[in-house]
């Protein structure tokens, strides 16, 4: 077994995860706030020079996981590993938010499609040298990609 | 506490730190291999459909942390968490990666950074939708991100 502290805590105005846009690409204009442990804020210098931070956190609403899924984006079952879904058997999540300032161990945010009060796991510069790859398939999301911005969440993974 | 079991195994070239590539834009070429516990095949169902995929894993020769470091791409002293040196808080590991093939519970992967052994965490399909924001900017990395390349990593973070 692998075990996490927490580094801190995700605020954002979702409180329930009805309604939560799916991915950051549907909360533009939704900003939040990461309150990293103070005892860490030397760790954040430097970070507010980048525009975008990946997140990494704990799906801490979900319980258990089915390895076969049917998405928010498409009405057929996938792998759950070829989803996004916060129902995994680690419910580790992922996501690239803007950061647009940083006050001490706060860092105030753009795009956040998290539930509020989510525990912060880790926080990484976003860097596309490295993690923005050239030419890309996206599978079954291609289809339904052009949807995904309308998509809110349902109670599917609750 | 957060605990998490490894899903998984991250197969690579590299036995040691030393020589390492430090993100996959330096290791471009080089292949790998995932294996997935086979109990969560029916998981991987479809994955096969994107070209790249993350990686979220465990450093797990890493101990310790510094909250400021001098990172591998540059001589300058960095907050840890604008950096995605391994030695953290909590020592998650994120990569993207090329997905060349998918066998029953076996991922063929090129692009791999990371130690040889690596307990893998999660695997998530890589959308730009979600993913590649459109402009950004990336702080110290910007002078230094011409080299990251040709970068290799050292004893730094043993």
């Amino acid at each position: 077994m692998i075990c996490y502290e927490p580094i801190g805590t995700i605020y954002s105005p979702f409180t329930t995860p009805e309604g939560m846009p799916i991915q950051p690409a549907g909360a533009k204009d939704v900003q939040g706030r990461v309150e990293v442990r103070p005892a860490y804020e030397e760790g954040l210098h430097d970070l507010e020079g980048f525009s975008h931070i990946f997140l990494v956190y704990h799906f801490h609403k979900v319980d258990g996981f089915d390895l076969t899924v049917t998405p928010f984006l498409d009405n057929k079952p996938h792998g759950l590993f070829s989803t996004r879904a916060p129902r995994r058997p680690n419910p580790v999540g992922l996501s690239v938010v803007r950061l647009l300032s940083r006050k001490e161990n706060i860092l105030y945010i753009e795009g956040v499609d998290v539930l509020d009060g989510t525990p912060l796991l880790d926080v990484k510069p976003y860097a596309p040298e490295f993690d923005a790859p050239g030419s890309v398939r996206t599978g079954w999301m291609e289809k339904a990609k052009r949807n995904v911005e309308e998509q809110r969440a349902d109670n599917r993974f609750k």
